[in-house]
C-alpha cells in the first residue's frame, strides 16, 4: 500500500484512445493535506464519453492533459480524511481517476454511497452517471407520455438499457437498436424492450418503420451516424430527440456529414436537444434514490462487464468502441 | 365581376415552381351556398413556404393538387354571405387562394381584420402569418432573455425582419444575415439590427464570430444550408435554434447533406426545434394585437413588395427564391 499505480495519458489520439496511448506508472501514495481526503479505489469506470474527455475538439470540458492520470469516475473508500464532511470508511463515488489511490479535495466527490444494501459497483452504472443520465435526459427532454413510442440506440448499453426500461416503467412502447445477436437478445430478454433491431444486419429504415408503426415519439440517441439518420426519417409529429452521445462517430477532427435534419424537424415540429449530465448535478441525489427503488423492486435491471486489475485499463476504452462489452464496463481493483 | 380569374397549378415542379408551372384560367364567379361566403380578394400573399405546399415530399400539409387553384392566404372583403358570423363588407384574411373571388366555408377564414387604422395588406405580412410566426416562434422556442444575442437568417425578409425587431424589443443584441448590399442596409437602417452580414460576400464563420463575440444564444433559422452550418459552429452554451424555414435548399427530392449537428447540440447543450404556425392558431389573435401595438408605436417596421394584377402571380414565387423582392411580397388585385 505504499505504491500508487496510475494510468496516464501518454499521447493524444486522433480518434478513440487505444492501449498504446496510455501507460501505467508507479508513484508513492500521497498524504492528504488540509481539506483533502485519501480514497482507495475499488472500481474504476470506463465510459464512451471518455473519448470526448480526451479529444481536444468538440468537447464539453477541458481535455485531459497529456501526462496526467486519466480522468474517470471511480468508487472507493476513504482511508484518511482531513475534511470534516468525510470519515474513514465512507464509501464515495467521485472523480478519482484511473489509479489505485486518489488524494482529492471535496469537490472531486460526486456523492456518498447510501445504498449499502446494493453492490458498490452500481454507483458507477445504473445508480451512477449512466442511470442518472438516462433518467434525467429521458424525462426532461424526452418527456415521454404513456402510450408513446420510445426508440433507443445502444439499447443494450449502460445508458440505453436504463433509458429503455425507464420509458417502459413510464408506460411507453420501447424499441431498442443494438449491434449483434447477443445484444439484441439482451434488449428483449433482460431489458424488456418491446422490439429490438440489429443495426448490423437489418435495413434500418424498414425495421424502425415496422417496429414503430405510429412513428417515433422519442428517440434517445447515443450514436449519431446512420442509425440516427434512419430514426429521424421515422419521427412522429412533435417528436423529441435526445442527443446524449455520438458513439458511432469515431472522430470529429474531420467533421462528418450526414443528411440534413432541418426539414425533418420543421415538417414534424420536432425537437432535438443535447444533454450533458454535469449540468444537472443538483438533481443527482433524487434521481439515484428513484433508480435505487426501481433496482430493488426488480423493474430496473442492469448488466455489468467487470474487468480485473488496473492493467486492463489501457485497452478498456478501445474495447468499448469495438463493442466487446456486454453491460456497464468497470475495472475492479483487487486489494 | 362575372369572371373569376384563377391561378391554377398546371404541373408539379421538382424544385421551386416557376411561371410555366401555373396557368391563369377564367371561370364564372360562384354563388355561395348555405354556410358559405363570397370574398373578393384585394391582396394575395406570396410565401416562401408555398414551395413546400406544392411539393409532394418533405411537406407538412397535403400538397396542392395539380389542376387546382394555388393555395394561398389572401385578404379581401365579403361581398355575399350565407353564414351568420360574416356580413357583407367584413374584411377578412383567409385561405382564399390565388384568384379574384373565393367562395368558401367559415373554416377558410383566418380572422376578421380589426385593425381598421392600418393598411389591409399588413394582415398578410407583419400582422399575418409572417409576423405571428416570427413572434411566436421566437418567444416560444427561442425564449430570448435580455442581453442575449439573437442571430436571424433572411433577416430582411418578412419573417426575419419581424423576428429581429421583436428580439430587439425584448432587449437582445440582434445580428441579421441577408444577401446583398440593399438587404444588409435594410437590416441596419430599417430593421435596427445591431449588425448585419452579407452571406454572399463575407466569410460566414468569421463574420458571425465577430458579430457575436459571446456566441449565438438564439438562431432564428429561415434558410438551412451553409448559413446554418456556420451559425451552428458559433452557438453559445444552452443555445436555442428555431427551424422556421429552409429557403436556401432548392429541393429535398434528393435529400441534401451537411455537417452533422449532433456534436454541436451535445457539446453546447443546445436545442433545435421546428415551428409551424398552423399548430398555434389559438394564439394568433393575441399575437396580432401585440404586433399591431408595436406597429402603431413605430417599434415594429415592415417593408412590402407589392406586385400588381393577377398576371404577376405565376412568376412571383420563383422571384422570391431569386431574392428579387425587398419586403413582404404581395399581389394587389385592382378592382
Amino acid at each position: 500500500m505504499t505504491v500508487n499505480r496510475q494510468v496516464v495519458l501518454r499521447e493524444r489520439p486522433a480518434g478513440v484512445a487505444q492501449a498504446e496511448h496510455f501507460e501505467i506508472v508507479e508513484t508513492s501514495v500521497p498524504d492528504p493535506g488540509p481539506g483533502q481526503i485519501l480514497v482507495r479505489n475499488a472500481f474504476l469506470s470506463v465510459e464512451p464519453a471518455m473519448r470526448g474527455w480526451i479529444a481536444d475538439v468538440g468537447n464539453y470540458s477541458a481535455p485531459v492533459p497529456v501526462g496526467s492520470v486519466m480522468r474517470s469516475l471511480a468508487a472507493g473508500t476513504v482511508i484518511k480524511s482531513r475534511h470534516p464532511d468525510f470519515a474513514e470508511g465512507d464509501q464515495l463515488s467521485g472523480w478519482f481517476g484511473w489509479q489505485d489511490f486518489a488524494c482529492v479535495a471535496a469537490d472531486a466527490v460526486v456523492r456518498k454511497i447510501r445504498e449499502k444494501d446494493l453492490p458498490l459497483s452500481l454507483s458507477l452504472g445504473v445508480l451512477g452517471i449512466n442511470g442518472v443520465t438516462a433518467h434525467l435526459a429521458l424525462t426532461k427532454i424526452g418527456a415521454p407520455r404513456r402510450g408513446e413510442t420510445v426508440l433507443v440506440s445502444t439499447a443494450a448499453g449502460a445508458v440505453g438499457s436504463a433509458a429503455g426500461q425507464i420509458a417502459k416503467i413510464l408506460g411507453c412502447r420501447t424499441v431498442g437498436i443494438a449491434g449483434g445477436v447477443q445484444k439484441v437478445k439482451a434488449c428483449l430478454e433482460t431489458f424488456g424492450f418491446d422490439a429490438a433491431i440489429d443495426y448490423r444486419v437489418e435495413d434500418l429504415d424498414a425495421a424502425i418503420a415496422a417496429a414503430c408503426p405510429e412513428g417515433v415519439d422519442v428517440y434517445y440517441d447515443n450514436t449519431s451516424g446512420r442509425i440516427s439518420d434512419a430514426a429521424l426519417r421515422q419521427l412522429a409529429n412533435n417528436a423529441r430527440v435526445i442527443i446524449c452521445g455520438t458513439a458511432s462517430i469515431s472522430s470529429w477532427d474531420e467533421w462528418p456529414s450526414g443528411p440534413r435534419v432541418e426539414r425533418h424537424l420543421l415538417v414534424k415540429r420536432a425537437l432535438m436537444q443535447g444533454f450533458v449530465i454535469f449540468d444537472h448535478m443538483d438533481e443527482y441525489e433524487a434521481s439515484v434514490a428513484q433508480l435505487a427503488e426501481w433496482v430493488r423492486s426488480g423493474t430496473l435491471r442492469y448488466r455489468e462487464d467487470i474487468l480485473s486489475g488496473i492493467e486492463a485499463c489501457p485497452d478498456a476504452l478501445a474495447g468499448l468502441y469495438r463493442g466487446e462489452n456486454s453491460g456497464k464496463r468497470l475495472i475492479r481493483l483487487p486489494h
